[in-house]
């Protein structure tokens, strides 16, 4: 069966997000000034074929930590899959 | 009050995703066989100062509309935000 998961890959909290900070300032030239804080990552969907909603968490988890998120610089979340 | 709200920006599903295309070949050189399809967008999470949960979304809607996400390429998804 195949699942559709999704990874949300975020910059460590620790860390300064420029991107997210840019955002700000951008946002405020257009006038949305209740805009206290943005930060920026990547959201990831993948179609696992997989037998279980486990098993898919745990491709998706290994595809994760080979490739899709820098430990050093991000975490990420694995959004629990649905099948389809 | 302060609302965390996610926006997810992805790719148009009519439109290919080269990017996502290119991690689908990366994770099969790694062995990882059972993933179908990539696609890889972003994921903004913004703090809004705001009277209540509706006007929070409202305001990450402008945001979305006038600077996150571009029409042409992608669509958009406020996830309900969570007062923090």
């Amino acid at each position: 069966m195949t699942y559709t998961v999704q990874i949300k890959v975020m910059p460590l909290k620790e860390l300064l997000d420029p991107q997210g900070k840019a955002i700000v300032g951008g946002l405020q030239n257009l006038g949305l000034n209740n805009i206290a804080d943005v930060r920026v990552g990547k959201n990831i969907t993948l179609q696992i074929n997989a037998d279980s909603p486990v098993q898919a968490k745990q491709i998706a988890e290994e595809a994760s930590k080979k490739l899709l998120a820098n430990p050093v610089m991000e975490y990420f979340e694995i959004e629990t899959s649905q099948s389809a």
